[in-house]
């Protein structure tokens, strides 16, 4: 027969264990680096995480810079949150939407062009510590920009600056390339109940 | 021999035909509710993406509540850009810390029922249209409280009311009462290449 003080006598044993194991853990990581972070998958929240992620760095005080290579699911919500931090955001909306809603190749690439140069200046501006790609992924997978090109430049970003890039269907050269990767897959959702986006959530 | 004009042509039908299905699948949406949204896996992304979708829900104008389950990933950075909302957001911090850190359960407990009364008096306010319970789910795991108490609530909640629960391993009975759920799954994780938690990403 146990006791209820065995039991939490085990327990705290047991706890205290698993704090030393994590605090070793955490000790041994030393590298100080600007990182890639990729969301993918078919899941929501890919952008959402982004978009959380960014809000953290505005609350520390970064300067963020944002690039839509879609439409995204980005919209007014997220917009009128980021403007509270005033120009400490700069946002770039230059996709023209999903290629089965424009289609037209040619446009989209054009779009996509002027997305990636829009990028490439934030990652040249010295006082930009954090910037999002949102959908970059998409115009990849389309080949809508040279993914060599993309990633070469990625790679070659800066020590203090750190870059989420989103979007479904990653290609193998961005997941090689990133430090932190993470599949957002969908268990359930409600439009299979003929539930309808709803606001606040869905826009 | 293809032209590219075939190509193009090509490429506009199917996705003529592409953007047809989606608006159709879209249509068929029709009911209203508030939603009951899980993130839940092992991977990053879980609270993140639960704070994106409440600074979107800000950024519509809801009020919001959030109450947290334990020591959680929400810090500094997430607080001052929740406070750029002033009143519109009511936080409660009461997790004590993971059990591995506290190494007393009955403290957990009464933490986490502390933390739930909260979140009944966030649901009952008529004014709270969003409502994040972070890391909820590991108080269920860990018994800190009755899975089937806590669901019954939250399937009980008001047609305006949208809720997000995070953590890993969620229960199965929550994952049944859900609406929306997504698993966050770790791909590649930087801290396995020996770099350390980063500024603006991880606190």
């Amino acid at each position: 027969m146990t006791t209820a003080n065995d039991d939490d006598a085990r327990h705290k044993a047991k706890m205290a264990n698993r704090k030393a194991i994590q605090d070793k853990e955490v000790a041994a990581k030393t590298i100080e680096k600007g990182l890639l972070i990729v969301h993918t998958g078919k899941g929501k929240g890919k952008s959402t995480a982004a978009f959380g992620l960014m809000m953290r760095a505005l609350g520390r005080g970064f300067r963020c810079g944002v690039v839509q290579f879609g439409k995204g699911a980005w919209q007014s919500g997220e917009r009128t949150a980021a403007e509270k931090f005033g120009d400490q955001v700069q946002w770039h909306t230059l996709g023209e939407g999903f290629t089965w809603e424009t289609q037209d190749r040619a446009r989209d690439v054009a779009a996509a062009e002027k997305a990636w140069a829009a990028t490439e200046r934030l990652m040249a501006d010295p006082a930009i510590r954090f910037i999002v790609l949102d959908e970059l992924n998409i115009a990849l997978r389309y080949d809508h920009l040279d993914i060599a090109k993309v990633v070469a430049a990625l790679k070659a970003r800066r020590h203090d600056q750190h870059i989420v890039v989103t979007g479904r269907n990653a290609r193998q050269e961005m997941l090689d390339a990133a430090d932190l990767v993470t599949e957002m897959t969908p268990v359930k959702h409600h439009f299979a109940a003929g539930v309808k986006a709803q606001e606040g959530i869905e826009f």
